[in-house]
Formats: structure tokens, C-alpha cells, sequence
């Protein structure tokens, strides 16, 4: 049997029919009974009330009895649901089939423009909500509101929509307050491949031991915090991963980046420098630390830093693989 | 035209028929002609030399004229190709669709028994080398065996191949040497979703921002190595991601992890627990830092230790969403 719900204001129109009309409840909810006023409210005018409100520990109920089949689809509402799901790198063979099914099953579809315009070939049907680069908190907000209101809404990141991208900010907003029926929402989340991986594989195995994440945005995060991290992952011989390294307005971050880790790996430790991966136009590069210039990179780039341990190989073909070994063991054992 | 390969045994039977045999070639090669031997042995007894070979700075040539027409699929063999494969966390629609096809077009799988097992309904007609668990080396050399003998060959590994699984074998064993027909092997990798990003997205968004994966096995890594990771990741303030957190004959590594951890953020951290992830049986759990005990956790759990910005938020079904935002404007800002 399907679940059905109501806003306060409907509920409220059945006051009158209600066995057990409370102020209290109307305090808290905005109507004088939830459970008797929705029993009410699908049966229609016609129905009427065929059990009075019953409390248990954990739930209220009430029944209505109504003289026809009632048709659940036209009563109310859904619960409203809200899938946030990673695309991956951006083509079609990389998303997975749970992200397509969500895809599929949405009313809705809620996103950064370009990502949207990615998807056109399931689109038929589909309500979409294209947003422009940077509306992030508008975006997650409308998205609620979508699916608070009963639609199916698909919020849709490139990536992994919880690394980087726009996940953490539903349930902050949700945290944040003043919209009670954001947190009544069903969420649904659906993982993707992210950027730093999808550079990895194409590479070698360049995260093939200990790595760190840090994003060089400083819009929400200030320097200082960004620096210390940076000093950590130094410190820590952590394979980085460097999200966001430039912006339009930003480069320094870049170099001083490149500067703390410098101090603490070795000249020709290895580089991955991943641009549009995915994505015509893909392009990819193996430069080292010493050589690295900020002027290589650009918004669309993930750049990976070998620890110290990372080892760039040659291929046959000139270029060449860059790992990094599972453990310490080969250096000791040398070539087994 | 396909490229045709063939072993230097092969070619070496063509001396009598050479243009110009070299003792410098076979030497270095173990056949006194490679391109003058490739193009006799593509035609065949009743073919001949039709171009002696000829040099440039990168390839030398030499063409072979048939009677009759070759049949590529017969001369010599295919270069051979390894795809390295991520198959995600488990469930058939959480592995990609390129990773499906890489699967479907390989004539030989090799990877854990247990994973083998999950890929069933696209078994048919595949090739299949299972291995038991441990037995990595093994592993990856024998699927670097049948690709350089021209097989087609998947290597699986659940989450992402490049994320503390089989990739960075692969290029570790190729560099080791010895194997000079493994380093001409043509190779693809495919990621995919790794246990973390499943533990995330079932959970909220804990990985919203920076972070770090550290494995806690002492098995190829010595324990000071772990140790220092730890601190910096304390040091960092990073949101940690704990593979391997404990073994059969190993715990002691995970209560030292939570303690230098607890050292540097609040007792109340969001900690948890992932066990058996998009597998039947999969669990969860939302603890704390403090609660954290490591009888809770086994060789199938991942454990995502929150930053010091991580958040849990209640649920109405009496659960927690966990997240880190996005950076700290919220906090100054207070809940607008």
C-alpha cells in the first residue's frame, strides 16, 4: 500500500469531522489532528471516520472508511524523494546502472546546466531544473523544495556527489533550519567514479597506497586551513590529490601548494596532471614536482602529487606508468 | 589491419630465408632478423621477401608478398591486453558499463575466487582463473602470463582496482624486470566505486571535504610508517578513511588509530562503520569517537572517522545523516 501525505492546511479543512480536535497538536503542526484529519482527508467528503485516533509508542493512527475504491495515485501526495547520484567522469559507459535507474525513476532533475545537457539521451519526460555554474546553495534548495512537494527529484553531480560536489550541502541545509519539510524528504544517495580516479586508472596506479584529498577553493575555506593540510599531507608523505587547484581569479594557491610539498618529496617525484577526463577534449600529463608550472593547470584539472614512494615507468611506447607501491617491501627486498 | 606478434623463437627459424641476418639483433633479441622474420613467417613457406628491411628513426620495416591471401586471426598472435577492472562494491548495477564491456570482450578473468563468483551471468564462454585470498603476486603474474601470450585478460578487483586492490601490483611487477614480454602488454584500467564512497553516500556526506585514506596493514607497510600518516592526518584535520582496519591476527593497530586520532578532535566525532557494502548482509552503523571500540569492527569494515567539522544530524526515522561541509562558512555565519 502505498503512503500518502498531506500539508497542514488540508488536514486542517477537516477540523470539523475530527473526533479528537487538539490545540496542542495544532500548535506543533498548524492542524487540529494529523491522523483523524488524514484518514479524512482520503476518503473524501463522502467517507467518514471509522476509528478514532489510536497513539502507540512510536505512531498515531486512524482509520477512514470510504464508500468506493479509493485510488491511492490521486489522494495527497508521495513522501517526495530525493536521489543525489555522482555521473562519474561524464560518458554514458561510466555511470552506474543504479544512477541510470534513479535517472529513470525521477520526475525531476536538478543541476549544473553542462550536466544536464550530458544526459539528453534519458531525458525524455523528465522536468528539468538547469542551473548555472555556482548557484550551488539555490540548486540544493530548489531541489528540496521539489521533493518535499511529492516529486521524485534526481540532483545530479559529475563525479562522486559526495567528494567535492553537491551532496554535503542538502544535509546542511537541511541542518541549517526553517524548512521542516526538507528533513521529512526520503534521501537516496548513489555513489559515482571521481575525478582523482578516473586520472589514476588512465595513468597507472598512482593511489595505489596512502592519499589525501584537499581542495585549494578558498571561497568557504580559509587559507590558513587549507595550508595546514597541505603541511599535514607533507608531513604524512600522503599521495595528493589537488581538487580545484586554480579558479579564474585564483592561482597562487597553486604554486605555494606545490611549494609546501616540495620541501618534502624529492625533485622528480611523479605528477598526473588530468584535464576533461571522460570528456572529448581529454587530456592527460606526467610532469614531476620540480617541473611542475601553475600555468599547466586550469579549473578542469585534477593533479595528482606522487608520495615519495611513487615511481614513474616507462612504457614501450615512450611514455610511461606512474605507481605507487602497495608497501615498503620492494625496497628492502629489492628485486625479487 | 590488426597487428600480428610473434615470439623470437619463431622468428628465429627464418634465418636461412633472411636478408640480412644479425648477430648484434639476436643478440639482444634471440632471433638474428625481427622485421625481415616477422614478415617471413607472416607469409608463410610459400611466401618470400618482397622488401628487405628498412630503418627510420623509430621502426624498421620489411614486407613478405603471399600466393595467397593471410588470414590475420592465424599469423602469429594478438599483442595481448590486460584491462585492470574495479567492479564497485559488489551489486551488478553498481559496476560500470565500460567496465561490463571489458569484461564481456576478455577471453580470460583472473582475480579473488569470491569475486569470480559475483560475475556469473556474464560468465559464459570466459576462461576463469581463480585465486584464494592472499595470493596477489600470484595473481597478478599470471594474468600478465596470459596477456603477454596474447590472451585477452580482465583482472578484477572489487572498488576501485587503484585504490588498495590489484593496479598497482600489475605496474610494480613490471618494473621489477625480468619479464621483458609483460612490460609490452597493452593495458586499460577501469575504475571504480571504492568502499568508502559507498559507506559515504548511504550515510550523508562525511567525505565533503578533505580527506584521507590510510590502510592500517602492517603487512608491506611498517607500523611507523602507518603511525606518522595517522598524526598528520590528526595534524591535518582531514576526514580519515580506514581500510583494513583489522585482520585475523591483527587489532591492536586500530585502538592506536582512534587514540592518536582522539587526541585531536572531539570526543563526540562522527565515526562509521560500513560492513560488507552493496552485499547481501550489508550493515551500518553511526557511532562516535569516543564509543568507538574495536571489537565493532572486522576485516569486511570500512571506517570513515569524521574531521573535527563533521556533523551528525538527526534523522525523523531516529537515524543520523553524517556530513562534513563544505568549508567554514557556516559556522561564522551561524544558520542563516
Amino acid at each position: 500500500m502505498p503512503a500518502r501525505f498531506f500539508d497542514a492546511a488540508t488536514l486542517e479543512r477537516e477540523t470539523p469531522r475530527l473526533a479528537n480536535p487538539s490545540d496542542l497538536v495544532f500548535r506543533e503542526t498548524g492542524c487540529h489532528g494529523v491522523a483523524e484529519g488524514a484518514a479524512l482527508a482520503a476518503v473524501g467528503a463522502e467517507g467518514h471516520l471509522a476509528l478514532a485516533k489510536r497513539r502507540s509508542a512510536r505512531a498515531t493512527c486512524a482509520i477512514g472508511l470510504s464508500p468506493r475504491i479509493v485510488d491511492p495515485s490521486v489522494v495527497g501526495r508521495s513522501r517526495g524523494k530525493l536521489a543525489i547520484l555522482g555521473l562519474g567522469p561524464g560518458a554514458d559507459d561510466s555511470r552506474t546502472p543504479e544512477v541510470d535507474a534513479a535517472l529513470r525513476e525521477a520526475t525531476d532533475w536538478v543541476g549544473y546546466r553542462l550536466y544536464l545537457d550530458l544526459l539528453q539521451p534519458l531525458a525524455s519526460g523528465k522536468v528539468q531544473h538547469p542551473f548555472d555554474l555556482g548557484a550551488e546553495e539555490a540548486r540544493v534548495s530548489h531541489a528540496l523544495d521539489l521533493a518535499a512537494a511529492g516529486r521524485d527529484v534526481a540532483l545530479v553531480s559529475s563525479g562522486d556527489a559526495g567528494i567535492y560536489a553537491m551532496a554535503t550541502l542538502v544535509f546542511e541545509l537541511i541542518e541549517r533550519g526553517g524548512h521542516a519539510d526538507w528533513a521529512r524528504v526520503e534521501i537516496l544517495g548513489l555513489p559515482g567514479v571521481s575525478a582523482m580516479q578516473v586520472a589514476a586508472a588512465r595513468v597507472g596506479a598512482p593511489l595505489g597506497h596512502d592519499f589525501c584529498a584537499i581542495s585549494l577553493s578558498d571561497l568557504l575555506t580559509p587559507w590558513p586551513v587549507i595550508e595546514r593540510r597541505l603541511r599535514a599531507a607533507a608531513d604524512g608523505d600522503f599521495v595528493v590529490a589537488l581538487y580545484n587547484p586554480v579558479s579564474q581569479r585564483r592561482r597562487s594557491q597553486f604554486a605555494a601548494a606545490r611549494d609546501i610539498l616540495r620541501t618534502a618529496r624529492p625533485a622528480e617525484t611523479p605528477v598526473v596532471l588530468g584535464r576533461n577526463l571522460g570528456r572529448s577534449g581529454e587530456s592527460l600529463r606526467i610532469t614531476t614536482l620540480a617541473q611542475l608550472d601553475p600555468a599547466d593547470v586550469d579549473m578542469l584539472t585534477v593533479v595528482l602529487i606522487g608520495a615519495s614512494a611513487t615511481r614513474a615507468v616507462s612504457r614501450p611506447d615512450g611514455g610511461h606508468w606512474v605507481y605507487t607501491p602497495r608497501g615498503y617491501a620492494s625496497k628492502t627486498e629489492g628485486a625479487v
